[in-house]
């Protein structure tokens, strides 16, 4: 965890921006998996983790803004307890690393909040995403599922001072990305005709636990790179074939990578895969040179779509102007995701905050298919951290809905789409940090050209 | 998963066993990790599967017996979600595969049970064991959290039914053993001084991956083997100690292998460590040899302990009359656990209806420390799959407690015990069935000598 100070600062600075009431803060539980006591791995929660530091399971926090009180509520472990888990710091003893030195036991919280309440003091709380955190807000504040009004002075606050990385939290991310890119590097290396994508997945799972790190979230590996959020792994992999990862990982303090590579499964790319690859670069780096403080990524995205589009022009499977194609959505065929999303904490840093707030500022989304996947469209700023990952797909059941409503029939050349179902999709992706004048790739990156990649699965071979 | 006759003949036994009224069986969704739409690992219901065998999140199901029904609630995938998913399979085919030809909408199962409410007819339903179940008993069944009133009768037809193991299910169980005995083998090659905890569980999980099974539940690996439930894997092996591996892994339709191994750091267990591993190894042989049908677990327990006392008073550990100290329950501070547990779908089969009705058949449990922990009592029968994990520990925190209150003073030698803290633990697992006559290893086992582990050290090292 960072120093005391870290957290006494974010905690100061967060009651300054809320001004007034109770914040209450949920951690997280643990999670049965098939019983109560068969765990999922705990995950904090990470806006806890943000202003609380500490990373286990029991506690909810409160910042009383109007009687100028930080309180941790929580349970000692027992005697009983402690036969089993050996002994541990004690509950106070950890507070005082964040800083903190009032804790009380668990059972004080809703008292507490009534306490609040009853004084008409506003309760502030963030969107929750577990049922369990819905019990809790039933429990706390008698709030009926569904029926949760999150602060917006809160939401608005969080997101701001989240969205703005420090140094010492972009070092922990590049911890993240140095794992994350080794991930990449050895699937690259590993990958071969016959085997099957879950073995690509162990490799790559493994080289984040032998670093004692967690994914950042569930991992793609497949063969069929088109299919968006694939989670099975049971495809071979076939000569001819393009593989997708899309992995990171996760530190122990909970900072996120996040990287995606495009490996052949053959030694060399094929020159139709190397044709898409290529153009996926170029919108890569279109995209990336312009990072700046106070370029909008919106304006990011609709240049790597340009690109796209007009690689795609040019290899027969798009038609008409460019610049047209693009605002109609028509290259969102090719390109339905967005470029990329803030990250830090949570790999989509803050999604349960609601993109709105995080990416676009509080501005309304575009409801056009592809751009209302877009999750960060506002201006930059320096601190900013996000993905740069422009994709380009050949996906049969849009090719198919698409051509069936006669969509964008002036833009898409659908006989030569057509040509091209089966190809799979091609996705890189680098995580980049906005600097005060331009802009950093964090981590040591991964490599991004066909020269590169192909050098390495031939260096990989050998050993 | 098995084919539609085995899911039919479950259903058709539970109806028949249950009797009247309508049976409610909840299947799982996703849980957010850190938001909603980064998820942990999907696991399904392990009830739900055995009576619907499908492995996805979505769905509901209900076995009307009054009306004679089996109807599964889910809904189809959208043209929107087929866009990003790839074409998969529809619930109605599906729900073939597993024998069912009522599938209706997620939104008809509330009316259905209001309808069957309405008729008096009861609702059965078994104890649940996340939040999410809370949120939907309250929305289908108006039922508080904490108000849950699961049903005795259907506990009592499913406990007997997943206690009794079919053939295929045996089947099932020894795929999960034979990747579990090569995660065990494998840490147990690995394993050398320097080490750290993290890089063994990473091998060791590398195993389960690189088979496409998942983790029956959270691995402890750790050189503190007496810390009976480690979740931090931060420590160094260091030479002379003593590495406990407990881990398993899970089939994908989700049975559950076990195993526990305690090997040295070094080549070779030093003399201290041999005597307690054959003294453990000698309480489990006493334990295997009982196991038939009619003989009652809690005895087998019981004669593991009594084993286990007497070698402890050989080495001056414990003294007085065995039968005494086990009666009494003093040999607990050295093997405070029970020595088996069910095993199945869950690697602690059915442990969310209580451990009464899975492993004491209704019959009141001990208080008594050490006993209270025992999982598994009853007379066996044919198709019971079980572990047999013994375990041998030197608790400083339990000691210390235990001699502070004057405890079993006439049964335990505390200076001499005081010798061993720091000693750690050894326990040794494997799975077993009880057969018509007697019983059977499940899986190809693991190293169980400290000849045999030696020697998998020693070529393991050549590697």
């Amino acid at each position: 965890m960072f120093s005391p100070e870290t957290y006494k600062n974010r905690r100061a600075e967060l009651k300054k921006r809320v001004g007034r009431g109770v914040i209450l803060l949920l951690g997280n539980d643990y999670v049965g998996y098939n019983y109560r006591d068969n765990e999922y791995e705990f995950r904090q929660d990470s806006t806890f983790l943000y202003y609380f530091g500490l990373n286990h399971d029991g506690l909810n926090a409160i910042i009383d803004i109007d009687n100028d009180r930080e309180i941790l509520f929580g349970d000692e472990l027992t005697i009983d307890m402690i036969v089993w888990t050996g002994n541990l710091p004690t509950l106070h003893e950890q507070a005082l690393q964040v800083g903190i030195t009032d804790v009380r036991p668990a059972s004080e919280l809703k008292p507490y909040l009534d306490k609040a309440r009853a004084a008409a003091a506003p309760v502030h709380y963030i969107p929750y995403y577990r049922a369990a955190h819905d019990l809790k807000l039933m429990e706390y504040l008698d709030i009926r599922p569904g029926g949760a009004m999150p602060s917006l002075p809160l939401i608005k606050a969080v997101v701001d001072m989240r969205n703005h990385k420090s140094a010492e939290e972009i070092a922990e991310i590049e911890r993240a990305c140095a794992v994350t890119a080794l991930m990449h590097k050895t699937a690259i290396a590993s990958a071969r005709p016959g085997m099957k994508e879950y073995e690509l997945k162990a490799i790559v799972e493994n080289v984040a636990a032998s670093h004692n790190m967690r994914l950042s979230f569930p991992t793609i590996a497949t063969v069929h790179g088109e299919i968006l959020h694939n989670h099975s792994y049971g495809n071979t992999l076939e000569p001819g074939q393009l593989f997708l990862l899309d992995a990171g990982a996760e530190t122990p303090m909970g900072y996120a990578g996040d990287n995606s590579s495009t490996s052949p499964v053959d030694m060399r790319y094929t020159p139709r895969q190397k044709a898409i690859y290529d153009l996926q670069q170029a919108a890569s780096k279109a995209a990336i040179d312009m990072l700046r403080p106070g370029v909008a990524f919106y304006d990011v995205h609709l240049q790597a779509s340009r690109v796209i589009a007009s690689g795609l022009k040019d290899l027969g499977i798009m038609k008409g102007d460019v610049e047209e194609a693009v605002r109609a959505g028509a290259h969102a065929m090719f390109f339905p995701t967005g470029l990329g999303h803030m990250m830090g904490l949570d790999v989509h840093d803050m999604e349960n905050y609601g993109e709105v707030w995080v990416g676009y500022d509080g501005k309304p989304k575009s409801t056009l298919f592809g751009f209302k996947s877009l999750r960060l469209a506002r201006p930059l700023e320096e601190g900013f951290v996000f993905t740069i990952e422009p994709g380009i797909y050949f996906m049969p059941e849009l090719t198919e809905l698409w051509k069936s409503q006669g969509l964008h029939k002036d833009f898409i050349n659908y006989a030569e789409a057509e040509k091209w179902l089966g190809f799979g999709g091609v996705r890189n992706e680098q995580d980049y940090l906005v600097t005060a004048d331009g802009h950093r790739l964090l981590g040591p990156g991964i490599p991004m050209t066909t020269e590169d990649v192909e050098a390495l699965k031939a260096e990989g071979m050998k050993q």
